[in-house]
């Protein structure tokens, strides 16, 4: 999924996920990239990019908030999110945001 | 700048730059580098994450659209962009968006 998103004309949402990882592996990458998985086939799921270097940032794209309100209580969503918050993530910021124009190249 | 940038209390505005590099140095990391001292200097500027992997992701964060505007136009900025246009990117992607929610760990 290392790819610029595909995004349609905005308006569009954009949840930025920023986080420190704990040391050790803990089962993350298996975990996060069933979550990839399963986001992407949640209803109203635009698109997901995703890098880390000292800090990680992923930054998923949905339709409306709605969309994002209901990948969050995902059963197995919400079961990993209390993995981050016990076992892989330091510390994390989420930001949910409206996109209102973009252009590229 | 590798640190989760600690941003006031929503709303506030979150341009998600995504982008793709060209092979090659091409004088890209000192400018990138002086940009985000520079940007840190405009008025409005709330803080800064960046990483990258195959993509990289830089999130900057501002108090309003104009000040967006402003950076944009900055004279040392333009030069920027047009460097990366021409030299260091080989496709990129800008977002402008505005936080309307945000919550940590």
């Amino acid at each position: 999924m290392k790819l610029i998103a595909m995004t349609p004309e905005p308006p569009y949402y954009a949840v930025i996920f920023t986080s420190y990882r704990t040391s050790g592996e803990n089962g993350y990458s298996e975990i996060a990239a069933k979550m990839v998985g399963l986001a992407s086939k949640q209803p109203g799921f635009l698109g997901i990019e995703s890098a880390r270097e000292d800090i990680g940032i992923t930054v998923s794209y949905w339709t409306d908030l709605e969309a994002i309100r209901l990948w969050k209580k995902n059963f197995e969503h919400q079961e990993a999110q209390k993995a981050g918050r016990k076992n892989w993530y330091s510390s994390f910021k989420v930001r949910i945001s409206k996109v209102e124009r973009d252009y590229g190249m």
